[in-house]
């Protein structure tokens, strides 16, 4: 496995940092405390000016449950948990996280998805938008090129705009072989193969690739293992880096069967599906996984598997990398809250408290819980995939072909696509006026009264993006119960049915 | 009193905005639901997979207390606080802080410091160091100027720096009377009508000063009402705005008694501190009380009052600045902990239930709790002021004349001077080698097992500020009890007196 020291990296990846990046200095007026002294330096107010005794977080150990049924409550108090007491994680504490929760950060990345290479770090962020914001701001300059998913989480395309920086889209398959879903490999090779004859050959080539590998948003593509290899190798044959976002990897979705649409593999009695088999062959592996070359960087986060309000996620790549992106941190936000690190730190460790007995060291037991929980997560979310489709197939308007469905592989989201007519499809300038179409029919989804998202706003260049952008992305998260998923799946088919009769007209 | 809508300060205060601030866009690809609709659209998780029941604070009422008396706890779940539920605070939220906290901060700032325009509004965000950040990336350029006082929390100018912004120097008068305590205005006016011919005539004239108004970091020193006018109307006259931050206004010191040492107002029995009276008399009001322009902007932190392991701020100032300050957060933080929020609202809320009783409104109950908590902060603050300032004045360095104590008039900090003797100020050369003579002085103190911060480490111009840089700044937050401070005092002391006799040599 290749071995990177600090230097080496630096030498190696200076060469991406932006001149914001470069130019910024800290500045430290305090040094740590040398020795046996009494500190009366730092302007920390002491502990007991903090108007909290303790802290008892009921655990809820499963989805849509109650309180846990042994009664699990994570305890805080000023001295307790020994490695993360209240006294300081209500205090300043470091910018890149708490030592406890980075290890179990490290520890968890280390078992799910181990780098290719010695030399990677964790730090915390304030959840992937933060994360996001600090990586584009350490590399991004205004003449700097960040490619995407042609569709993607549209937000992240102003992180990289605020540097001044400039997005070019990477066409996508969006269909549902498991082989050829995500990222167009071969044109993406193209663009850059031929960059200087393309159509952005006025901006420089890119120096990363943002990308939503697992459960993409919002088209739920997942990419191979092996277009993972061709994209790295193509990002070492352009030098660029990978930037990973993956915020749903763990909603990974068994294959649905049509003949047995509630089969949940996560929730068969007499389960095989053991927390090792769900690492090994549901789960994709991370891009770190194959980095021999530390040039990823992957963001995990809490939001969607524990609480997006805890603000909370980590960035794991190269020491050298991790360190800047922290040092933005200690000129802006400093640590993520302490209350967060605290409640997400000590509810983990007691979910792994059952788990105590098989391991020697707590950490594996806190690894086995969150797992455990990650499983349950899954499963639920994989019952309301189960009853969205089923539900959608059972539409009239689905039986009628008037829309398909893109069956994502994992995360949170079923995009759904009118099905033209051959007349349609036979003008030239059908996909000229996309977008008016789309409108059209979210109309009719809110008269029939369903909220969704239409696909070509999530599109990084909807002219480039006009002939696939037809789609729209339902959520299946949010939903208060399998009831309100059936019915909005009625509704969207009532929308749709309407939709085509009013085009008739 | 003036009355400012948003258009019309956008148009007064536009000319005010970075290159980087006007480029800023913001992607949106949701709309917020419109009508009666099943929401399937924002990418949330429901409540339902949060893996927290409940949670409880226990709260303590006192400064170093246990859990109150009466048992207060702060009892957060699904559905309680009917306001601010776990549902909430764990989902995602609003970027510039969820509606009853903020409610809260605005009618705290009513009451304590009212602004003197109808058009000011309050963002949370995520500790003031995340909120100055945010500030100057609003306000500056690489051809900015922010003005700060000689000596300060030097982490800031980083925030400046990162823009590309200049930071110059305001001279400051340390002295024990409260009317001269802080910025030199005359000098400041000098330097402001002369700036095109001043030391600083490369740079622009500024947009902004800096300055922590009361309880000064490192200084201790406070303006008084009267220097607030006056730096406000030179705001005016040279058209700056003034970015007051305040993490220590509510720590004021009444006057030290010598001839009874231990006396303290905020704990005499039959006292006639009433909360109203420490609002009125004690705390001293803000530059937002005076902005009839709404030029001011001004943080706040839980930080020191409650703990700055929560990572909470809060910045008031005109309502197109307060949005500029969350447009940032939008494309970078998003909103501060939700947890943090939570545990904040309803421990403040816990607080106030004994004062239920007593008014009609709900949030007025609260700010009863909280500025009751306050007070008993501030006491326990200068009772360690107290204690400090007789262990120093026992020591027999003291005695001896070997050091000054720069009395501070509010926070944290207490600053002491060598007192250099009649032959070394003759030297024409003596505060040349000012920084390290303080440094053999940092040693001795080492040495003589107690850590503080040199006064030279926080000036913003060390050569401009040589001749008054040689104090050394101690503080009294830290320590675990006052026997501790007075350990302390007695090492201080002995350092001193290493010190001078190791010079004699």
């Amino acid at each position: 496995m290749p071995e990177f020291d600090f230097e080496s990296l630096k030498s190696r990846y200076s060469r991406f940092l932006s001149k914001r990046d470069c130019s910024k200095t800290l500045i430290k007026f305090w040094d740590a405390p040398q020795g046996d002294v009494i500190e009366m330096a730092g302007g920390m107010p002491n502990a007991g000016f903090f108007p909290v005794d303790s802290i008892d977080v009921h655990v809820c150990d499963k989805p849509f449950g109650q309180r846990s049924e042994d009664g699990l409550v994570a305890h805080m108090d000023r001295n307790e948990p020994s490695d993360m007491p209240l006294s300081t994680s209500l205090q300043y504490t470091n910018t890149e996280g708490m030592e406890p929760l980075l290890k179990f950060a490290r520890n968890l990345t280390q078992k799910i998805h181990p780098p290719a290479y010695d030399g990677w770090d964790a730090c915390l962020v304030m959840g992937s938008s933060d994360g996001l914001y600090k990586v584009f701001e350490v590399l991004c300059d205004e003449d700097s090129t960040v490619m995407m998913e042609e569709f993607t989480f549209t937000p992240v395309i102003s992180s990289v705009k605020i540097q001044g920086g400039h997005v070019v889209p990477v066409k996508m398959q969006l269909s549902a072989d498991p082989k050829m879903q995500g990222i167009d490999v071969g044109l993406m090779e193209e663009m850059l193969d031929n960059w200087h004859v393309g159509p952005y050959k006025h901006l420089n080539k890119p120096k990363a690739l943002y990308t939503v590998a697992t459960g993409q948003n919002p088209t739920g593509m997942t990419l191979s293992a092996e277009k993972r290899k061709q994209i790295y190798r193509l990002a070492q044959k352009h030098d660029f880096l990978i930037v990973e976002d993956d915020p749903y990897g763990y909603l990974f979705f068994p294959p649905y069967d049509a003949e047995n649409p509630l089969k949940n593999a996560y929730w068969e009695q007499d389960s095989s599906l053991t927390p090792q088999k769900y690492i090994d062959e549901f789960l994709v592996k991370s891009f770190v996984t194959i980095d021999t070359d530390a040039r990823v960087i992957r963001l995990e986060t809490f939001s969607k598997m524990f609480a997006p309000g805890l603000r909370l996620s980590f960035v794991v790549a190269n020491k050298f990398f991790t360190e800047r992106v922290v040092n933005i941190g200690e000129v802006s936000t400093r640590a993520p809250s302490g209350v967060s690190q605290a409640v997400v730190y000590t509810v983990i460790r007691e979910l792994g408290k059952r788990h105590a007995a098989e391991y020697e060291n707590p950490i594996d037991a806190m690894f086995a819980g969150w797992v455990e929980w990650l499983m349950k997560v899954a499963g639920t979310y994989t019952q309301r995939r189960n009853i969205a489709f089923k539900s959608l197939y059972e539409t009239e308007s689905y039986k009628q072909g008037l829309f398909k469905v893109m069956e994502p592989s994992a995360g949170m989201f079923i995009d759904l696509k009118p099905v033209w007519s051959q007349e349609d499809l036979a003008k030239a300038d059908h996909f000229d006026h996309i977008m008016e179409e789309m409108d059209q029919l979210n109309a009719c989804l809110i008269k029939s009264g369903v909220q969704v998202v239409l696909g070509y706003r999530m599109a990084v260049d909807r002219e480039a993006s006009k002939d696939t952008c037809d789609f729209i992305r339902v959520t299946i998260a949010y939903a208060k119960d399998d009831e309100q998923i059936v019915e909005a799946c009625h509704r969207i088919g009532a929308g749709f049915s309407q939709f085509f009769a009013q085009r008739q007209k």
